[in-house]
């Protein structure tokens, strides 16, 4: 058959990430292209532990039932807890929605806000997924410069009053791909121009809590008395990817909006991993578990500096992110990092080309590379073998 | 703020289910409403154990860890060999995507096929949720006639030439909200009528394994030589709503770019849900526990047909479907069930009004009424006071 398929779909690819995803399954592949966590992060006995107590429970039957949109009683009012560690203090039930991954959350924004052709600002690069579901979207990416510090706000208030964007989408703290981390001025002054020219504020924080040094911030959520902030957040990076949940925090109007797009899409999100995620935060495993993960992680990112000093060429140049799961870099050369992506497969070793992460495609001499994923051993093999690649 | 929402969400209001959900949480509320398995009907035992396995298992870091959009590989198989079930023998891996829930399943459709103003074509009435869908893509519904034995045919080649749809949304075996099921050379025509007009048709299944009494059909898509039907089924009702995991067998590039857009909306479904289905399947559960809840929910069936004729006022007629989960019935004389709709919720019973299963609204003397979900002594006692109620 012919088939006739929405416009949408005419310039749709899969998201690069993604798309090695499909490589990964060969067991010798070291990969520092996803932002995975490792298998030593995944939390499996405590998660046994829990689903054990589930199972054992009265409340067993109405946790396999059908659940409200809105998400599972407790894990709502664990979620209104737990942003309260970004600062989020004044959330209520009715402000919150639990989503299916953080980038549900996402997908949901913006089904509530584009039409088609509408404008979104993201920083330049951002995060893959959002350059990919804005297209199912059929709206515009523009990408605002990106000092050291995150998002410039010169630039950001020329392109808002530019292109009347219906949201700014931005990740402040450990910022995917770059890793980078906003000041808190920063911070007051995108939220000044979002309110100053009523434009809506996607804050994305899957990684805040994978700080190896120095002090945390307040999110932009947490100054927020207007509503114009949107803040996501994931359980994939702190607990397990694939339980497939997250949160949002927003005004109300907002949530209930996006509810009803849920509803439209998943129903909600799955119950049992929702009281996973709920039993979780409610036993205060948390806090241990990140006290476990956090020094491994650091001395990964360490390693993997060490080893980009050692191997890679003497024109590249990377990022020292003070946490999150990744490190961005990029040849003074102007080599393109796409012209190796393939070799550096066939050797095994596999990173995003950091073009993906920009609206327009520029960065084309940059690269992702995710180091919580590898082990020790691994890192170091991995970025010699980049480093002999990236010497031709 | 002021929001400056997406036009989509201009004409979007709760699906009504969803709605009276949130009622549901009165543990006194008889609910007729929602299509939600019996609790005696929910494997908790079952999934217990192969939960355990799971944890136990050396495979248990990969099921905690990003998969692919795709599926779970073991259970993208084990769904290769379910649909078998139906009548459908060719499929293959690159045939089957996994999604999150049936209802994913019928967005997916959407996403990949729909333009704002595109017609889609439904049974008259339909599931309510598809209607709900369309209009977050806003897309047109229009109703086809249903005669006893489902769509009419005539009707839908005459809707077909007039709106030129591009798909036509059925729920063949034990339809909802009608409970009718279609017989052979109905499924037959429609394909047929697909293949002359090139129309995509979605076929939904999530009920067909819940025959009480006759013969099983074939699906729809066993019959398909072309391409032309999306086939989704569910595990909602089989084993367990909350794990919101379904299976999706198409031609493979429908499947190729309704992966793209699952990519962009939730990554990929709970892994934990895959597996326990998987294990479900994988383990011969199936059959046992099916042979379990068939008896139990066709005395229910029996039970509310007799109430229904025992309290009910004499000019209400309603369906006595051969299975499924649902009773569908109208009064002669025209009474609007939504009349005595908030009086029922009141008095602790809830159902669905028919009318809101139609396209255009019609149908305002019809209602829906599951069985399955309540206790004996619940339908009896619902049926009841529906009686009273309606006979004023």
């Amino acid at each position: 058959m012919d088939f006739n398929f929405a416009d949408r779909m005419g310039g749709l690819t899969g998201n690069a990430i993604r798309e090695i995803f499909k490589y990964l399954s060969d067991p010798e592949m070291i990969s520092f292209a996803g932002g995975m966590p490792n298998k030593q992060a995944l939390p499996a006995d405590i998660l046994d532990g829990i689903s054990r107590e589930l199972f054992a429970g009265k409340g067993i039957y109405g946790i396999l039932q059908y659940g409200s949109t809105e998400g599972y009683l407790p894990l709502r009012e664990s979620a209104v807890e737990f942003v309260k560690g970004v600062g989020i203090d004044g959330a209520e039930l009715k402000n919150t929605l639990i989503i299916s991954g953080g980038q549900q959350g996402i997908d949901l924004a913006c089904k509530v806000f584009l039409n088609k052709g509408d404008c979104v600002l993201v920083e330049d690069p951002t995060y893959i997924a959002v350059l990919h579901i804005l297209k199912t979207y059929e709206a515009k990416a523009y990408g605002v410069k990106s000092d050291d510090d995150g998002m410039n706000t010169d630039d950001l208030e020329e392109k808002i009053k530019k292109y009347s964007p219906k949201f700014i989408y931005t990740v402040p703290t450990f910022g995917n791909p770059t890793g980078k981390t906003y000041p808190i001025e920063k911070r007051k002054k995108i939220l000044e121009l979002a309110v100053k020219y009523n434009v809506v504020v996607l804050e994305d924080d899957p990684y805040s809590r994978f700080r190896y040094e120095g002090q945390a911030l307040p999110s932009i959520k947490s100054m927020d008395m207007t509503g114009h902030v949107i803040y996501n957040t994931s359980f994939s990076k702190i607990i397990a990817p694939a339980l497939r949940c997250g949160i949002c925090v927003a005004d109300g109007e907002i949530i209930s909006k996006m509810t009803l797009c849920k509803q439209a899409t998943d129903v909600h999100t799955s119950t049992l991993s929702q009281a996973l995620a709920d039993g979780f935060l409610r036993g205060g495993y948390l806090e241990e578990h990140m006290k476990r993960i956090l020094p491994i992680y650091a001395d990964k990112k360490k390693l993997m500096k060490q080893a980009i000093k050692k191997y890679m060429p003497k024109d590249f140049e990377s990022t020292d992110p003070s946490g999150g799961l990744f490190i961005f870099g990029g040849f003074k050369s102007g080599k393109e990092t796409s012209k190796y992506f393939m070799e550096a497969l066939k050797n095994k070793v596999a990173y995003v080309n950091g073009s993906d992460f920009f609206a327009a495609g520029d960065g084309k001499n940059t690269l992702r590379l995710n180091f919580t994923n590898s082990d020790d051993v691994q890192i170091d093999k991995g970025i010699k073998i980049l480093g002999e690649i990236f010497a031709k």
